[in-house]
């Protein structure tokens, strides 16, 4: 007898690549981790919380709804108060066009972290063999997702604006030729400050990207999404905003944009949210409806609190600075103690730095590299988790994803240190 | 071109049946609704919520975990709190066995509410063509969950004491000649007060039920799992506790047990949990990562600290007094104003009472009754909602469930007495 009789998306479903080295850090506590994408502690909104949460449970008119459940779809209030800040930061870059419907308040779904609406999009829309484009590398837990519900993911090489129009068409046009096209259910792009390389995809990269998606939606019978997550939109320190997919002209109808609370307010309240076309919101909704029936309601007013008080757009603008100084930290450190022929780009946003080395070093779990790392106790994510498991190429693997969000500015020191060290020692 | 190409899942999944029952509650504010199953406002803790909340942030040590990302599995805390909890109230009963490992934290895993683990059980367990046992009638959300997942209900008669042994031993018998053991994966079950009939199954048909279970595991090749959904366990106003089916001598490594502090604390919160053996905790817990990698912090905490302190225990106290109140306004309200032919059972717990009319009276959507009682501005849930489409059999019409759980002493009172007088007409 079996021990169990799993499904086959249970079957499918693996721990998350970087389980093993959470569980390391909580192994050993002199580890510096530069590895999990956790945020910044000291700036975690621990006052601003209290005071907002003591006024709305300050009365019972205010409390009751924030204690009570509340509708699939989240909190109106919310949803009306995100959809009108996604219209004036997408209207402040004076870029695309803005307009109605893609920023109606009833386009949009609260989720239970912006995860939640990841997994549920690919939850209605794929079967086990469809296709998923990504970007090359990309956010390893949606290549989880991918994993888990049978999906084949094929890569798009990044260029420094965004994923690259011309390897998207040829690897589309190659999906045509082996008869898969049918297959192709959506593209998956984190569009700003991306996870894992920094890349930010501009107004005008999303266009011909979406452009080249509808030139191959008449052979594949149905339309191929844009599934923008920008997730670290609000962590951008340097340089200008760049307007969302939802406002390239004539993308409406096709673009599915992920965006949260969870990173620039508190991780630990797990409030994200999706603008989804029809009927896929609809259908999303539906899934929702089994999953949970509705995001937490005391997270949902608790944002919609900070947000209608400005305490949002306050907290968010310390964040910046407080994440702009960490990236210098982290790049000082770099110039400072990383062998010249290791690059990287200047982070404008979000928490991590890409390094490449030399295409020779080996950064992956079982490289040297890494293990001495480990031995020096200093953990980073090493590249190669970020890509897709692509049979038609070789992943990359000299890379590694280094994180200045949860780590303190000793320990983002002390960490690129071990690591140059480590680096001087197996680089020779 | 299709309109989408949405999954199998995607296409199978519907709304809530309820849904349209909720929109109508919104679109008609005169209304008096006897069909959600939302909780008590008057006693939702907003004061100690607040008083809670403010001394868990007032220090940046206690505060800032509330809001930083925590680990899949839950809040270490919070499952030691959940497990020694439900230990304590099985020991409490007398009954049964009470020793690890069920009862041992590590088997613990805190959800967004206890309806995504009843999602991600089905969801790692159960293919396409599976069956799922469920009690008839049973909780129509969990039916929505199977629906989606393509999933065929099979159901088993309902007795005062739960659902009948020797039902259950027919289904499975059948199954067997069928040939479809092995795609049988679960009994669902909702032990305590049950939605919607109020049955609470006592521990000795827990054991009898598991023995039927066990008995064809050999001919299935695999485990058949007992998941007890507890979710109405607190709210319990009359009569003794009962043990869980975690307690039945012998029947570890086969019980999931689905628990919630979202009805006896505050819905709004959405923090449930699972217990569960190896290697589905395993399955369930991969799954999760894909999710949502971990349910809200801050209502972990918040939870936490309400369980720790006792101002848990002291609003489950309160809440059991009014929900008792609750119940003795609706029968009292339904011996005046229903006709004689009208029975139900006394609640003893939960948040509902199970009526049954004749049965020539029917009660569904689009019965005389059903319109009527619409019109006289009182809404039930029509009882065929709670029935598995199971094609063996004609599900019953001439039930509902009335919920005394959200509406106030007056809607019950007012809403009762309206549905009386449509009764006494349609019934002549």
């Amino acid at each position: 007898m079996k021990a169990t009789a799993l499904s086959a998306l249970g079957r499918r479903t693996t721990p998350p690549p970087i389980s093993w080295l959470m569980a390391l850090v909580l192994a050993r506590p002199k580890l510096v981790s530069l590895a999990a994408g956790f945020t910044d502690d000291a700036t975690l909104p621990v006052t601003e919380t209290r005071r907002l949460l003591g006024r709305l449970l300050a009365r019972r008119t205010t409390g009751q709804p924030a204690l009570q459940y509340g509708s699939t779809p989240g909190f109106p209030a919310l949803r009306r108060l995100t959809a009108a800040r996604l219209c004036a930061q997408d209207a402040a870059t004076g870029e695309g066009r803005v307009s109605e419907p893609a920023y109606d308040p009833e386009a949009l779904v609260i989720t239970h972290g912006s995860q939640q609406l990841l997994y549920l999009v690919c939850e209605v829309l794929c079967d086990p063999g469809d296709v998923v484009l990504v970007e090359d590398p990309t956010y390893f837990v949606f290549l989880g997702i991918l994993q888990s519900h049978g999906v084949e993911a094929r890569d798009v090489a990044l260029t420094p604006d965004g994923a690259d129009p011309d390897r998207l068409d040829a690897v589309l046009s190659r999906l045509r030729r082996e008869g898969r096209l049918p297959r192709v259910k959506l593209f998956y792009l984190v569009g700003y400050h991306q996870n894992p390389t920094g890349t930010t995809t501009t107004l005008a990269r999303k266009a011909a990207l979406l452009d080249v998606l509808r030139h191959y939606e008449r052979p594949a019978g149905h339309p191929i999404y844009l599934l923008e997550d920008a997730a670290y939109r609000e962590l951008r320190f340097a340089g200008p905003d760049t307007a969302s997919a939802l406002a390239v002209p004539g993308g409406a109808g096709r673009v599915i944009y992920a965006g949260t609370y969870s990173k620039p307010f508190a991780t630990g309240v797990r409030v994200g949210f999706g603008v989804l076309p029809e009927p896929l919101r609809r259908a999303v909704l539906c899934a929702k409806g089994n999953h949970d029936f509705g995001t937490s309601s005391l997270g949902q007013h608790l944002l919609a609190a900070a947000l209608e008080s400005g305490v949002y757009d306050r907290h968010v603008a310390r964040l910046r600075t407080r994440y702009a100084a960490k990236a210098g930290w982290m790049t000082a450190a770099l110039r400072r103690h990383f062998p010249a022929h290791v690059s990287w780009t200047e982070p404008r946003g979000g928490l991590y730095v890409w390094a490449r080395l030399p295409r020779g070093v080996r950064t992956g779990p079982r490289s040297a590299l890494f293990r001495r790392a480990l031995a020096a106790d200093v953990l980073y994510v090493p590249g190669r988790l970020c890509y897709a498991p692509d049979p038609t190429r070789r992943a990359p693997d000299h890379e590694m994803r280094l994180s200045f969000g949860h780590a303190s500015e000793r320990a983002i020191r002390t960490g690129v240190a071990r690591l140059g060290q480590v680096l001087a020692e197996v680089c020779g």
